[in-house]
């Protein structure tokens, strides 16, 4: 990786064009200064973009970029928008046509990357349920870019960052009671290792103590409210120390997050989707950030979804946004001054 | 219920003298005046609570009472504490002495509320597994007070409340795995009941707002991850909702406990513990408090353990114990207000 990639903008997927996405990044845009962004361009549509902004009230000077030679060149004084197609701006109504723009401005923001002309991707809120009907074959946008960069999707592994919190769900979208089954001595230690590498590399922190909760309350009482503490959770732990990395547990889920614990760990490992989610979004609502550790590009995305129902009454925070775009330019700009630790 | 019951006060539990149970107790006491708390004694030792105030630097006269005619004329100018017993005040080094004084203390408190010489019980935090080993035959102090009253474990529900958030648990001790097979809508039905039902007579909430949450990661995507909601969740909103109760959802989780999304309901019904816990200790760890709903009598308790570890060091913090006393007064008054509403 040349130190010239530190000079490289950042890519930004539109998301779908009906939700917040396009009016939070005119926000972003528009506060660059005072946010201290790094320079990013928007591939998508620049109709959508000055109609989401107008409708916003935000002044949005874009730059209509037709190749990537010098999109950052732009940034000071206009948005550089890379016009991969025309939608309609009909915010809270989304429509198939909004849905393609949506995967064609994701397939080409991760190619950008994939090719060096960009440093980073940060990726605008879709609809799953929307791209599906038009006939998007991936869960959600982070198995598309793991699948982009050749990456098993359970090595590519999703990490919520807000002021308050780190927090990583070892298993994701599945049925509660699936959970109980889907944990392995295996998948805890692979994906702990990631992260640990991943807070190593990407996020500056030499020795990163990772805080892993149990799957029951109380982290099990000792095997009175469930064994896979015992079983599979303590093991991994033990497994993990063994590897030199600084892992601890399993803790009791519900007194790890307060206060008085939060500042004693650098991310806290969940067993399952809401308990990572609940605090993070109960403490960082609006400043939460989802980055997938694992991958050779550097990709993140505000936690929040399309918001339809808000779409385009200026309510939404942007936030979230303004946090994945400076997170984004930061690791960049990590692995940049570390090349070697930048491969996957 | 006589109006005169207003006027009696509120009976504490010491909780395990090994914990931070009796200094938080002196504590209270010493605030009273700042805090406006209602009048309360201590069953206990009164060597116990005069030793956790002099290592907690707390300046705490003590009125021995022997009989309960009248302690809350002592409260103004000492702490009223009726001795049933000795312990050495070893903090963080609990013993069987300790442990078998905790559980008297528990009964005589109990007892006092019962035959009406106090309007409310606030239990001092106890360690389960000490107790148990002395004998004590219930999981916790919500069954043994459950059972001195004659109500049926499952119908005493344990509701957390804290300044940002009330929160109850549908299923509360049992293994994550085990939580599926436990929902059943009659469970849910019958527990709201008595949640809405309390919110309106103790807590003076006229319409209360039930907010539920789903079982599974965004309440199941309608039904892509786990069945819960539509088959049990969804149909025991909706008898609710026939029996006239402001219950609504199922409710994504982890965006049900974010800041804007608080202040639309007066109560987050939750599946399991730690869907629970997780968000009301990460909000207000320190003000949580424990009160049990559907009792003949008013019960509650700081959200928070024995934390032996750092009893005697005087860093716990008393907030949540001021809030249960606190908050056990607003209700014995306003049941004592509404005496027609105050049989369980």
């Amino acid at each position: 990786m040349s130190k010239a990639r530190l000079e490289g903008p950042i890519a930004v997927s539109l998301g779908d064009p009906a939700g917040i996405g396009p009016e939070l990044i005119a926000e972003a845009w528009a506060r660059r200064e005072a946010e201290r962004l790094p320079p990013f361009f928007v591939v998508g549509c620049s109709k959508v973009l000055r109609d989401a902004a107008a409708k916003r009230g935000v002044d949005l000077p874009i730059a209509d970029v037709t190749d990537l030679a010098k999109p950052a060149a732009w940034f000071p004084t206009a948005l550089p928008v890379l016009r991969i197609g025309n939608a309609v701006y009909r915010p809270g109504e989304p429509d198939k046509k909004g849905a393609l723009l949506a995967i064609k401005s994701l397939e080409r923001a991760v190619a950008a990357v994939g090719v060096g002309v960009a440093d980073a991707l940060v990726t605008g809120p879709i609809a799953k349920a929307e791209l599906a009907e038009v006939g998007f074959e991936f869960p959600g946008q982070t198995e598309f870019v793991a699948s982009w960069c050749e990456v098993k999707p359970s090595d590519a592994v999703m990490m919520l960052a807000g002021p308050s919190l780190r927090t990583v769900p070892m298993t994701v979208h599945c049925a509660l009671s699936e959970v109980p089954k889907m944990l392995t001595v295996d998948l805890i230690r692979r994906r702990c290792a990631i992260v640990a590498r991943a807070l190593r590399e990407d996020f500056g922190i030499a020795s990163p103590r990772l805080a892993v909760c149990g799957l029951n309350p109380h982290a099990g009482e000792n095997g009175r409210m469930g064994r896979e503490e015992i079983k599979i959770i303590a093991p991994a732990i033990a497994a993990l120390r063994k590897d030199g990395i600084d892992a601890t547990g399993p803790h009791p889920a519900d007194t790890l997050f307060a206060p008085h614990l939060r500042g004693t760990y650098d991310v806290a490992i969940a067993m399952y989707h809401d308990q990572a989610l609940v605090p993070l979004k109960a403490l960082d609502f609006d400043e939460g950030v989802n980055v997938t550790l694992g991958l050779p590009i550097v990709r993140t995305s505000p936690d929040h979804g399309t918001a339809f129902g808000i779409a385009g009454t200026g309510k939404a925070s942007p936030n979230a946004m303004i946090a994945a775009i400076r997170m984004a330019g930061e690791i960049a700009a990590r692995r940049g001054a570390h090349p070697s630790t930048s491969s996957g």
